[in-house]
């Protein structure tokens, strides 16, 4: 189904509300689900607002009375009560902006939430700010250490964001194999998993979505993939998560934000963000390959071109599924 | 050759003495030497000074006149003025293990220096005081993007260390599939390096060292790896760093020190951990497989071990050289 811009949106937005969710709290969580559709993270966008109604409809309506706790110049933790982590990662992102544009650094920390979202959404915000961003989200434990096929992190996106004018450098990755949105969107289209990414529930390899979701994936990047994955679990825990949180709840996240001019002035270190980003784009490819790129290049350029064309695509069936909601 | 650690530890000091270091600023460098030859990183222990003399033969005795800018509560710049990095780095560490412990959160640039060393030697001094540990160092661009075959970053480690009583969680990685060491090591003892780990200058996969030296090394980790290298050299540049350092100076470090109490009560989150890593441990492995293991794990018990047997094994090619020196 081919919706315009503000189509889509109107009906992110009228989705939520039906879940249970409040017309004022909705504007970060939509822009975000509509962000990842427009950037072809399909997986991460209106598929998304499925799994949001299913865990309602498990664990009851939207959670209310998020707090701020630990609040000092430099620091604060957002206490989620069981809030979605798109919410709460939005007021983790507004608190650590303000405070580190006060003090030069902060660190803010999230807790008691769930699905905190594509972590580049934050730190484009924290960029624009002309503040340098690390982000660190935990999640339930559905990925496998390496060298081993029981879940002990979630599928753990860790992100860093560099101010670059009007592009900012935005490295935001999943550490495991393929990430918990997507197994649940193979499995919502009926459609198996790549081979070696999934184990089923007795430690064997599996391409079944269903299997994987009973067991466990696989870490990306063999033993320096997984011991990064450990560590935004403990970045997590730091925030108040348990270490191995329960499904779909309880996640934690850390965000810090700094001002280049704690180190060296601003425009001279985006002058140099901007130098070294042409100095890797007219890298000499591999023979016969393509053009070598930053990371975040393709996710600007597909959604330009997206915001240009007006329309997103959804798939019939999930279009469908949101509908019946 | 084998050699007491007492033994190992005064000819360390006294070839770096040899070389026109002053034994008052050797304490810190000649333990990092050390630990890294005890946790079996034969490339940066012995074989690192001889590359240490070789860079002072190039370009002049060690420097001197480090200085400490941009001071605040939360912050500081050790400006190397091409002061070795284990000195700097140090430097470095101890700025934000003091600015951490006074404010809760501290963030430390060095630059203008060379060869920080194991960035775990520093992280570990970091947890030792209860803090939590981010550390970036970038270098000369010896690596290749992924997708390129010309040098856009260095093998830029990155370290991440956790507190928990004796046995801290220390993750620290090179972002290339070899670090310059181990190629510089392998040029030295006359061996071939692995296929599919550089590049030559023309662009051509490679296997000897002195052709990957004058090409490019290959990242770790596909495109999200060598977007994690990318990360650390912009935290080098953020530093004061070039965004593409000359060969063997220039290089730039940022060090982050977090209080875990600036989100939650230190014991409770060092409990945490110390639970997490025993879950880790406990993963059923793969069919067939060890058992699988915290990062730094192997290193902890590497080191046990030979403070234990009390000696180390240093190559004769590297201790002939260093006599020489």
């Amino acid at each position: 189904m081919r919706l315009s811009l503000n189509d889509a949106r109107r009906l992110a937005r009228d989705t939520l509300v039906k879940i249970g969710y409040r017309e004022d709290e909705l504007d970060s969580p939509v822009a975000h689900l509509m962000d990842s559709e427009m950037r072809g993270l399909d997986y991460a966008g209106f598929a998304r607002i499925l799994s949001i109604a299913d865990r309602h409809r498990k664990y009851g309506p939207p959670a209310q009375g998020m707090t701020v706790s630990r609040d000092s110049p430099v620091s604060a933790l957002v206490e989620g009560h069981d809030q979605l982590g798109y919410i709460v990662g939005q007021k983790v992102t507004d608190l650590a902006i303000e405070k580190a544009e006060a003090t030069g650094l902060a660190l803010v920390g999230g807790n008691d939430t769930w699905y905190t979202g594509m972590l580049s959404f934050y730190a484009e915000q924290i960029c624009a700010r002309g503040l340098v961003a690390m982000i660190y989200s935990n999640a339930a434990p559905w990925v496998a250490p390496h060298g081993g096929t029981e879940g002990r992190f979630g599928t753990n996106p860790i992100c860093f964001g560099f101010p670059c004018g009007d592009e900012p450098v935005i490295w935001d990755i999943g550490t495991s194999e393929i990430i918990h949105a997507q197994v649940m969107l193979a499995k919502r289209l009926g459609q198996d998993l790549p081979e070696g990414v999934a184990f089923d529930v007795a430690g064997e390899p599996t391409t079944d979505p269903d299997a994987a979701l009973e067991g466990a994936f696989a870490p990306w990047g063999g033993h320096k993939g997984s011991g990064l994955a450990m560590v935004v679990q403990m970045f997590g825990m730091m925030a108040g998560s348990a270490h191995l949180p329960e499904y779909m709840s309880g996640f934690g996240m850390v965000t810090v934000a700094a001002r280049p001019d704690l180190l060296r002035d601003r425009a001279e270190f985006e002058a140099e963000v901007a130098a070294y980003s042409r100095a890797v784009r007219e890298t000499r490819p591999v023979r016969g390959g393509p053009p070598v790129r930053m990371p975040f290049d393709r996710s600007r350029r597909d959604r330009a071109a997206v915001i240009e064309r007006d329309w997103i695509e959804i798939p019939d069936e999930i279009h469908a599924r949101i509908l019946e909601i």
